[in-house]
């Protein structure tokens, strides 16, 4: 059951092709960004979106940009690099995948010093490409290791989408229910609409439909509803920026589900390739939030929904505690408490 | 600090004049409802909504069209008047105060046996007249009872609209709020848009900046991550119907909420007149959940959010176990448990 379409690609010439994520589901355009400040517009407006994707939209930008450098050294070419790096970074900052996939690629072009100036963006581009294979390899690694832990039938609640649009495909969330449904488990999946960009609604349920996956739309306030009737088994979401202790960073409204399903014994899992832990912050309290425009709460659509004047909160993510988080699913198998010594166990820096 | 608006009065010719709660907050127009199956059509399709404002609705509605029955016998005008009643009641099914409301004009009809028939029309519209009015001074009452429970200065968090909309003047909830702030205390509300029709975000904020009180417009996803930060210190809400253990149904989220603010050990009232009390009912599991259109959910203002072929589920109402409630303002003072103990006796039914 793989994805029928590409979040993202190279164009036969060089160019980053995007699914435009904001026109989803009704319509299916796509974006051709020349340059690295046209990926940087596609990355804030949420063109492309999602933890893992981004990260590859980046370096894919960041590789395509190396080509615009003419410099007569190396140490300018890396100069120019980094700023170029530094200013796709600032687009979004709670998503550590950004960050990670630019080091990345700046780590490889430190080791390239020896190589002629003008071999190095064909490397930077190979390297990018490479990136992008492993993303989607790494996301069927996760969807194995969590579909094992789901029990069957099953009943799956998600929020968000961590589904292939938000990687380069298969997704995190998404690729364990996918996962589970290739394996021939009989699944239903609860769509949280997720408010307010409702990336649920929009990007979720038109994954999981063309994935022939039964799934039902909710608005995230029945959430709670349907776990006290007792029609949810599991949950599993994804995640943007994972502390040391598992604390986790992902779309607000993730921590209420997680202390949702606490309250009703349902087991709650997160999803993410280890790209995304950041074992330099201890706790969750330490990752930056993303406050986003108040417009996207109090319009939709373009539309007005509320009075003129009315003050909108609209923090883009929230941090859920490691203690509701029943496990980590990564490439690399699933991750318990204590966090602080599994995480970094898994991702080889123990 | 009175509404400065009317949610549903008499025009000068008898008719019923409601504001058009589907309008707000960009339209402030005003339906009037000539005959009984007008009303019906204001209360089914939301123009008028609330579990206390739709009981006064049906009241009013039902003694215009005591008018238009002409019947030879009380026998007959009886009967004439009780279908009308049972269209009435057919609108919607979990607010108890529809059923309230037409049982006590069905019940002073009774007492009219001996009156000239021509005069028990009269009689019946100064009977929901007297409702109304009584409905407004009950909600003053609730507002003095719960605002003594509030701490002070108070982040309070309210879900949908339970204002001087959803009754005949003030609200429940929201009266709540209007008696602390007339009281002098600081008083800054967290108001959750209340997916899918957008009460909180349309009429709550509406009513709130029209009263000059601090208002903070959020989804309902960021309820849990700001009580997680400490900005939340009392939550009060609505009721559609309260059975007579305390359990009680209020727009759905209302339990996800009150799940939440345990969690958090938030306070968490529910405030109603005793005509939410339905104390022929054991348990909240004995109370009808109306089920609405699919398209509430994936349509937003008549724009499509979601892919075509999708499934939603749209529970009007959820029920939040009485052991999640620590108390319940009526205008007969703070109910608190057991329930079957305090509600019957509040309601003189003891």
């Amino acid at each position: 059951m793989p994805d029928d379409f590409e979040t993202i690609e190279w164009t036969h010439d060089g160019a980053v092709r995007l699914i435009d994520q904001t026109r989803l589901p009704l319509d299916e355009v796509y974006v051709v960004c020349a340059s690295a400040d046209e990926v940087a517009r596609a990355i804030r407006t949420m063109q492309v979106r999602g933890a893992p994707a981004i990260g590859i939209a980046a370096a894919m930008g960041l590789a395509m940009a190396a080509r615009t450098i003419h410099a007569p050294t190396f140490a300018a070419f890396y100069a120019g690099l980094e700023d170029i790096g530094a200013s796709l970074m600032r687009t979004r900052p709670t998503a550590v995948n950004l960050a990670w996939a630019i080091r990345r690629l700046l780590r490889v072009t430190q080791g390239l010093q020896t190589v002629p100036l003008a071999e190095i963006p064909d490397r930077l581009t190979a390297e990018a490409t490479a990136m992008r294979a492993e993303d989607i390899s790494i996301h069927r690694a996760i969807g194995k290791y969590g579909h094992e832990l789901g029990p069957h039938p099953a009943r799956i609640l998600t929020h968000c989408n961590a589904g292939g649009l938000a990687t380069a495909g298969y997704g995190t969330a998404v690729g364990v229910i996918r996962a589970a449904a290739e394996a021939g488990k009989h699944i239903k999946v609860w769509v949280d609409e997720t408010r307010p960009l409702l990336q649920g609604a929009r990007l979720t349920a038109w994954e999981l439909s063309r994935a022939g996956i039964p799934a039902t739309l909710i608005t995230d306030n029945m959430a709670g509803h349907f776990m006290y009737r007792g029609e949810v088994d599991f949950v599993v979401v994804g995640a943007d920026r994972i502390a040391r202790n598992g604390d986790t960073a992902n779309k607000i409204g993730t921590y209420g589900v997680a202390v949702l399903a606490r309250a009703h014994g349902i087991p709650f899992y997160v999803a993410a390739p280890l790209s995304t832990l950041d074992l330099s912050l201890h706790t969750g309290a330490e990752i930056p939030i993303e406050e986003r425009a108040p417009e996207e709460v109090t319009e939709i659509g373009g539309r007005r929904v509320a009075p003129s004047g009315i003050r909108a909160a609209n923090p883009a993510f929230d941090v859920t505690p490691a203690s509701y988080i029943d496990g980590i699913i990564t490439e690399r198998g699933v991750a318990r408490a204590p966090y602080d010594e599994s995480l970094p166990r898994l991702a080889g820096d123990a």
